[in-house]
């Protein structure tokens, strides 16, 4: 049977050469990024909402397809990736149910489930509730991998895009003092964007009770670092001269003697009658979701970044999906 | 280090102006719906049907994303709202899985995930087993919010399609004789739907067994409303003249007494032989699923009109998606 | 309210007449593709991948909207058809959780479903738990259903992309001698390719244990067919010479005796010092999962043909979605 061919493909024009500082890396840890690779996923971020914000979409990587595996749920996390791949044009296969019921968790290692999406997706989105699931998998797949936060590890699109907020919002990263509150022992943004902030020449205040003070081994590698750095009780020792204020949730399940989380929650509230105390050209994150830590009331404050801390999660996974690929 | 730009935003045209009676608004309860709002949808609905039955989709929203978060599931809504998404070009942020036990739901109020997929979504669709969800999400969220059925309050756009429905198989809704049949006490597409018929010219019958009659204050609007208006117990009292009529599941776990339940269930059934008495222009519609009250053998039935009923979902939810964001 | 039209409906292309061999048809089940089909996807298949290397995606259906509802999850099949349709330009109603709960399996046929969902969608993909419901969703259905796997049924996509696989890797079909080895009796790969097997000119190898072998019904079909065939319980006995060695999973679960399966699991191991024995050019084949059968040691073998196998379902099944709507 002699078929005509569907296409012309002396016809059909070659796909631009990958390029880029990013190109066929896969995003791990924080580690990786030193303050160049910063500022250019940085300057990407800025384009891609520059476009974003003018048209919505548009076909950076139209012909690539992104396999976003979600072993545990995570609705924003997942969101912010498939929208971020929507907007450059790319598609989704969307994995966020059943991985653990499916044939693919039933006795496959993550390795070979890396190595079947990669058939048919050219990047793959992981989200995995273990320490270093991220890793095992990148070191299986030739395809880039993208680790959308491995259990109580790391999660460096999230760290990434915390510290593009703070240059965003405030212009500069040197020179800040930066306080941390909340949950500091558990908190993985808490960590993560400690150990990119190390890069550079900022002011470090923690601020939790006891049972929740950073790791000693953080704690030891920011000392070393050189940083102005102390840790509090309160954040009335704190409030009236940060530049950023990153809250985190102070979890109930942490605390072993329930009165204890009783005694402290309240001293980590940001009510309106905080802020008064704190400069006027500051700003307040939260990785979200929050649940007490901030009340809604504060959230017509100009201060009140949070939200436009989780857009920015997009236009960061933006520009590495994009870095990665070798179109950004 | 100095990078290229990606984009070249001065070349890149602007998007249209946002435009249409429907523009930035949220559709949360049949009551904003007044005459010349439901004709407008109903004229751009059907150029909808037109534009799919000629070219299957086309690029009206393509830079739009909308967020379908579902905290029920409800795999014909669902497909419908993502189809109707897809065929206009846009992208979906599919969320049908996983919502309840995802940190978006410990702890996180409604408003908080409102304001969250709003970062990354230009609209989004809400199905939420509450009453009141929907207007709570809507207040919430900057973008327009879509009610795609909120526990037993509303489900406007199922209201819509069904009226959509009339209009479009019978020419018109001023004039009609419309019977409603089986659950009419809890159905909320029945409650709907009475209230939007209440704007127009028509004439009601209301066929249920006692327990399932239609609420209280809900015939008082009728009645205060001046339609003509009947109550009855018995199909046969009906079936020879109306020009629509609206089938409803009678659930067995509505009955206390399960003997009273086996007694109507009959009643109830549309077959060929009940149809043999009805008008040769009428309609059947049903909002589907089925579960009995209307055997298959009906299907091939000309006046069968609950799956062509389905098919006009997604025309008005195409309606309302590009009213909403401006394009219709 | 007098309304601009929203489009020209004069000025928009006619669609392109659909066309070839496939279309309009369903693809239930091994027995409906006879070798002049056969060749005729495959054909297609090189095609769809010679273009997804040089492009990645493209436009041959980017008009059509296909609905893949996945009764029981697979996340490798499901992965594969969403691939499929999205570097075909076209569009996914994913369906692949809560079908289980929701209304849509509350009660309704899936007859019904077919009839629902057929009103948003060109195709529909179906993953069922019981044998012959895609024969059942087809027959309800006016668009094409793909069956993706009924039960212990059919999975006709499955055998083709295994089949596909032995053309692409070896260049040809006739003339192969093809074992098949591990869990013969409930493995439905190994059914279906051997049925579309016999359609060659091959000589056939079964291995496995004794409680594990083809059933009688289909040996008997392979005997009639005049093909060579023999069974064995040593995979000694063929690794020498065999040009396809096809590896299933044996399953804990299939023994009632667990001191069987803990004597034979390791005779069926395809280590690399088992591959020593085997021919130079030939094919190690797998479904996949994996799960002790074959190590990842071998991987990086040449022959170890596996991956590229899940691959080439990929492109096969893009073959078949263009081809039942009429594009290929």
């Amino acid at each position: 049977m002699e078929l005509n061919p569907l296409f012309n493909l002396d016809a059909i024009p070659a796909r631009p050469e990958p390029t880029g500082l990013l190109y066929g890396e896969d995003v791990l840890s924080v580690a990786q990024f030193d303050r160049d690779k910063i500022d250019y996923i940085f300057t990407r971020a800025n384009e891609m909402r520059e476009m974003v914000k003018r048209v919505g979409k548009f076909d950076l990587i139209p012909d690539k397809v992104a396999a976003c595996i979600f072993y545990e749920p995570s609705t924003r996390t997942s969101s912010s990736f498939i929208a971020a791949m929507q907007r450059l044009g790319g598609s989704v296969i969307p994995i966020t149910s059943g991985v653990s019921f499916s044939s693919v968790s039933k006795g496959e290692t993550l390795g070979d489930t890396m190595r079947v999406l990669e058939q048919y997706a050219d990047v793959v989105v992981l989200r995995h509730p273990e320490v270093g699931a991220a890793k095992e998998a990148a070191s299986a797949a030739s395809v880039p991998v993208i680790n959308a936060g491995d259990g109580p590890g790391e999660h460096p699109t999230q760290a990434l895009l915390d510290l593009f907020t703070i240059q965003d919002e405030l212009g500069q990263i040197d020179g800040l003092k930066i306080a941390m509150l909340g949950d500091l022992r558990y908190g993985r943004t808490v960590h993560s964007l400690t150990k990119l902030l190390l890069q550079y020449d900022v002011q470090l205040r923690y601020v939790s009770p006891e049972v929740l003070r950073l790791p000693m081994n953080l704690m030891n590698r920011v000392i070393d670092s050189g940083r102005n750095v102390r840790e509090t009780y309160s954040l009335a020792d704190v409030i009236r001269d940060v530049d950023v204020l990153y809250v985190t949730r102070v979890q109930k399940e942490r605390f072993s003697d329930l009165s204890q989380y009783e005694q402290v929650k309240n001293f980590y509230e940001i009510t309106p009658e905080v802020m008064e105390e704190a400069k006027e050209k500051m700003i307040v994150m939260h990785p979200l979701p929050r649940v007490g830590e901030i009340p809604e009331s504060l959230d017509s404050d100009p201060r009140a970044a949070y939200f436009r801390q989780a857009q920015n999660g997009m236009y960061v996974r933006m520009a590495l999906l994009a870095g990665v690929l070798g179109r950004a």
